[in-house]
C-alpha cells in the first residue's frame, strides 16, 4: 500500500502539502497516491540522522556493510512483481525492462558487497619507520581510503531502479561507508517507495544505525536545494540533464564549504564508421542493423545513445539506406514522461531547422506521449562550424555527419566536447591511431566495433567523461571504481597497533592486498 | 644572470611592463633584476604550447618521462649553490634550508620518476569477454589512468622550492603526463628563474615537446586569473592562503567548463596532550621541548605548524612553564615577506584582543620584518563558542586551550573545522578511541606522540584534509598519491591488442601490476 510519504530514517514522514502525483506517460492520467512534500523539519531530521549515523556506519566492518547491501538486494528481489506492476504505469517502460533493471540494480548491490567484503579496495599503504635514517628519521605512516560523509543522491528519470533509490550512486556510497539521503524523482514516486521500503527494512534487519538511509519527496528546487546546501552533506550523486547537473554544481561550489558533485549529464556519443567496414553491401547492412538497434533501444532514452554518426561522404549509401529502412520500421513508443517527450520533439525540431541539415526520417507520432525515431544528415564542415548541431536530442534521434577524408574526420573528432563514449568501426588493418588519440582525450570509454549502449557493471567500466558529459571526468558512476567518488585518504602516523584500523595493522587480520614501503606486500 | 622574464616553452618572453622586484625581507630593499609581466600574447602562447604539447607528452613512455623528471633534479643539483646564494635574500630563509628544501625537491622528482618508470600506478584493470554469458554477452573492457590535461601551478611563498616551480604540484602533474604552466610567486622570482632554467633545459635535453613547461611572471590577479580561466587548462595546483585558494576555487567553478582546483590552504593542526603524558615533571618538560621546537621551526611558517594545543586544565603546569620558557628563548627571526609578517602581527593581535584570552608570551620584535613567538591561553568553553579563536596565526604562534575532562576534549575536537593534521599525545593504555574517531573525520593525517611539522614524502602520506584545510579533501599534495589529482580513468572496449596502450595488452609488456577480472593478476 503506497502512501507517497517520505522515509526519515526508520520512520515515515507525515509531510505537509501535496507536491504532485505520478503521471502515466501513455495516458496523461494521474496515478494514486498523491506524493506529499517532506516538511522542512523532516528534511532537517533526515540530515541530522544521516550525520549521526555516519560515525557508526563508517565503522561497520566490510562484511557487515556487505550484509546490508545484500539484504537490500534480497528485499528488492522479493518485491520485483510489485515493481514490474507499478513501473510501467509510471515510466512507460515495459515489464521486462523493469525486471531487467531490477536485476541490474541487485547485481550492482551484490558486486559492491563482494568488493567491500574482500576489503582490498581501501588501497592500504604502509611505510615503516626508519629511526636511523639520515638526516632525519623516517616515521611510520599508514594510509587507507575512508568514507567522505553523508551523500545526497538524486534519482534519475531514465533509470528508475539502477540510478535511483537503491541504484549505483546509493550502492557505491553505502559501500564506501556513507549514509545516503535520497531525493525522489517526481516521475516515479511509486517505484521509489517500493524500493525505499526494501532499503529501510534491510537497514533494520542488518542492525544499521538509523539515518543510514532516508528518502525525501518534494520538488528538486526546494527539498533538493536543501539537501545540496546542507552542511551535513559531503558529496552529491546525480544523473540527469545538463541544466540540472550544472545547477547542482553551482549550488555546491557556492556553499561556505564547497562539496564535490558527481553529475552524469549529457552526451551525444559519436559513432565513427570508417569506409572499410561498409565496403560490401552485406557488411554495410549488418552494421546498419546493429546501429539502428542501438539508436532505438529503450526509445533512445540512454545516456549512451548514439546521437551522432560520422560516416564517409561517399560509399555509405548501403549503410544509410538500410539504417533508415530499419529505423523507420521502429514504431513510435511512449517516452518516460511528458517533459522528456516535449524536449525530444523540441530538440529534433531545432536540429531540423538548422541550415544545411537534411531530414532523412522524421515521422510525427499522433499517439499521446510517444516518439518516433528521427534521423538527420549534415556535413562535417557544417557540424564543426555550427555548435547547435552538437546539442543532445535525448531520445531515438541521431545526426549523420559526412566526412570527405581522414583529415576531416579528425577535425570532426576534435570538434566534439567531452563525451561518455566514442566509438570506432574499423578493420584491424585500418590505421586508427590518430583517431584513438583524440577520442581517449575526449571521452571516458572508447569502443571498437561495438555500440555505446550497454554499460557493463564491472571493475574496469568508466561511465564518466570530460565535462560536460559529467561534472568531474576523473570519476565513474558505473562499476566498482564508483566507490572512489565517496572516499578520501587518511594517514595514521606512529600509531600503536591496537589503535590502527584493522586494514593497517601489521598482522593484516583482514588478509587484504596492501602496499608495503611502495611495493605490493 | 637573471633577467626577470618569463619562460614560454623553449623561449624566453620579452614581457611588457615591470611588475615588481623581489624584496629582501630582512632589509626591505629591492633585489635586482626587476620582474617583467608576461604579455597577454606570451601567456596565450604558453597556454597554446601546453595544449599542443599535451598529446605528445602524455604518450611518452614512463621511462621517458622519468628521464625528464630526473634531468630536472640533476639540473637543480647543479645550481644548488646559486639557489643557496639567492634564496636567503628573497625569503629570509637560511642557506641550510635552501639546500635542504632543494634536496627534498629533487627527492620528490626522483620519487615520481621511480613511480612512473615502474608504471603500476596507472591502476590497469582488465575484464575479459564472456561471449556466451546469458542473458547478454560480456564485452572485453580495460581501463587505466591517464593524464587530465595541461595543469596550472601556483608557486607557494613558504616553499620556494618544494612547492614552487619544480615542486610537488609540478612533479606530480608532469609524472601524470600533464604539461604545466607555472605562475611565479612575486616574493621569490629569482629562485623561480634559476629553477625554471633547470626545467627548461631538462625538457630540451630529454627531447620533450615544447610547451611541456612554461613559467609566467606577473600578478596573480592578472596572469594568474588568465591561467585559471583558460580553456586549455584542466586542473589547478595551489598552496597558499585560504582567501587565495578560495578565489581560485570560485573562478574555476564559474568557468563554462569547471575544472578541479587542488588548493592546500590553511590549518591550525591541533595537538592534544592527555594528562597521562605530563604527569611526571621530566616527561612534561621533554614533551614541552619537542612542542616548542615544532612551533618555532622555520619561524612557524609551515602549513602543519601546531597552532593550537589542547591541554588539561589541571596538571599541565610543568608542561606549560617549560614550553613558555623555551619558546621565549627563541629569538625573533625574519619572516618570508612583509605581507606574511604583517599578517602574523595582525592575527596574533586579534587573538590577544579576544575576551578571556590570556597572553602567556607576546614579545614585540623591533627588528625589521621579524617575528617573535607568541603563546596565548583560553578555555575549551571559550574556544568552542568563539570562532575567532580558531583563526590561523601563520607563524610561530599558538593557543593553549584547557579542557576539564574527556567530554570537554571531545567537544573541542568536534568544534574544529577540517585540518591537515591532528595529533594525540597519550600513553598506550589511554583509551583514545573516541578521540581518534573524531580526528580521522576532521583531518587528513592523525599523529600519535609526534608533532605535525615534518611531512614525509612517501606512498602513504596524506597532506590534505577536509575543507577548509584543502579545497578537496579527497586528495593529497605530498607523496606519490598526489599523481591521482591530475588523472582520470579511460576504458577501452573490445579493442584489438595492437591498438591498446601497452599497459592494457594481454602480454603485459611493461610487466606492471594489474587487476584481472576483479582480482590481482
Amino acid at each position: 500500500m503506497l502512501t507517497g510519504k517520505s522515509f526519515i530514517g526508520n520512520s515515515r514522514g507525515a509531510g505537509s502539502q501535496v507536491c504532485g502525483s505520478a503521471i502515466n506517460p501513455a495516458t496523461g492520467e494521474k496515478i494514486t497516491p498523491e506524493t506529499i512534500t517532506a516538511t522542512d523539519q523532516e528534511v532537517r531530521h533526515a540530515l541530522e540522522l544521516a550525520e549521526a549515523a555516519f560515525d557508526v556506519y563508517r565503522h561497520k566492518s566490510g562484511p557487515e556493510k556487505a550484509t546490508f547491501l545484500r539484504a537490500i538486494a534480497s528485499n528488492i528481489e522479493a518485491v520485483i512483481d510489485d515493481i514490474a506492476a507499478r513501473g510501467p504505469l509510471e515510466t512507460g517502460l515495459p515489464d521486462a525492462r523493469m525486471r531487467g533493471e531490477s536485476g541490474r540494480t541487485m547485481g550492482q548491490l551484490r558486486l559492491f558487497a563482494d568488493l567491500i567484503e574482500d576489503g582490498s579496495w581501501v588501497d592500504a599503504r604502509i611505510e615503516t619507520a626508519q629511526p636511523d635514517r639520515e638526516p632525519i628519521p623516517k616515521v611510520d605512516l599508514r594510509s587507507m581510503l575512508t568514507a567522505i560523509g553523508p551523500v545526497g543522491v538524486f534519482c534519475a528519470s531514465n533509470f528508475p531502479l539502477a540510478f535511483s533509490v537503491a541504484g549505483g550512486d546509493t550502492a557505491s556510497a553505502l559501500a564506501a561507508g556513507c549514509p545516503v539521503v535520497v531525493v525522489a524523482h517526481s516521475a516515479h514516486p511509486g517505484i521509489a517507495e517500493i524500493v525505499a521500503n526494501a532499503v529501510q527494512s534491510a537497514a533494520q534487519e542488518s542492525n544499521m544505525p538509523e539515518g543510514v538511509f532516508s528518502l525525501l519527496y518534494g520538488g528538486g528546487r526546494t527539498v533538493g536545494k536543501t539537501v545540496v546546501t546542507a552542511p551535513e552533506i559531503k558529496a552529491i550523486g546525480f544523473t540527469g540533464s545538463y541544466s540540472g547537473g550544472r545547477a547542482l554544481m553551482d549550488l555546491a561550489a557556492a556553499r561556505p564549504e564547497p562539496i564535490p558533485v558527481f553529475a552524469e549529464m549529457s552526451a551525444i556519443n559519436p559513432v565513427t564508421i570508417l569506409p572499410s567496414v561498409i565496403q560490401s553491401v552485406s557488411a554495410a547492412e549488418n552494421l546498419a542493423t546493429a546501429a539502428s538497434a542501438s539508436l532505438t533501444l529503450g526509445v533512445g532514452q540512454f545516456c549512451t545513445n548514439p546521437g551522432v554518426f560520422f560516416i564517409p561522404a561517399e560509399g555509405a549509401e548501403a549503410f544509410t539506406e538500410k539504417f533508415i529502412e530499419l529505423t523507420a520500421k521502429v514504431p513510435a513508443a511512449t517516452m518516460l514522461n511528458a517533459g522528456i517527450c516535449k524536449a525530444y520533439h523540441d530538440s529534433t525540431a531545432a536540429i531540423k531547422a538548422q541550415p544545411n541539415v537534411e531530414t532523412l526520417l522524421n515521422v510525427t507520432s499522433d499517439a499521446f506521449g510517444t516518439a518516433a525515431p528521427s534521423v538527420f544528415k549534415t556535413t562535417a564542415v557544417e557540424f564543426v562550424n555550427n555548435k547547435a548541431l552538437s546539442e543532445e536530442m535525448f531520445g531515438p534521434a541521431t545526426l549523420m555527419v559526412t566526412y570527405q577524408d581522414l583529415d576531416e574526420l579528425i577535425a570532426l573528432a576534435e570538434s566534439i566536447s567531452g563525451q561518455l563514449t566514442t566509438s570506432i568501426h574499423a578493420l584491424p588493418e585500418d590505421d586508427i591511431t590518430n583517431l584513438i588519440n583524440v577520442f581517449d582525450r575526449k571521452s571516458g570509454r572508447v569502443i571498437f566495433n561495438q555500440f555505446p549502449t550497454g554499460v557493463e557493471v564491472c571493475s574496469s567500466m568508466v561511465h564518466g567523461g570530460p565535462f560536460p558529459s559529467t561534472s568531474d571526468g576523473r570519476t565513474t558512476s558505473v562499476g566498482t571504481m564508483a566507490i572512489f567518488r565517496y572516499t578520501r585518504s587518511v594517514s595514521y602516523q606512529n600509531f600503536p597497533q591496537s589503535n590502527l584500523p584493522a586494514e593497517l595493522q601489521d598482522a593484516n587480520p583482514l588478509n587484504i592486498k596492501r602496499m608495503l614501503n611502495g611495493k605490493a606486500e
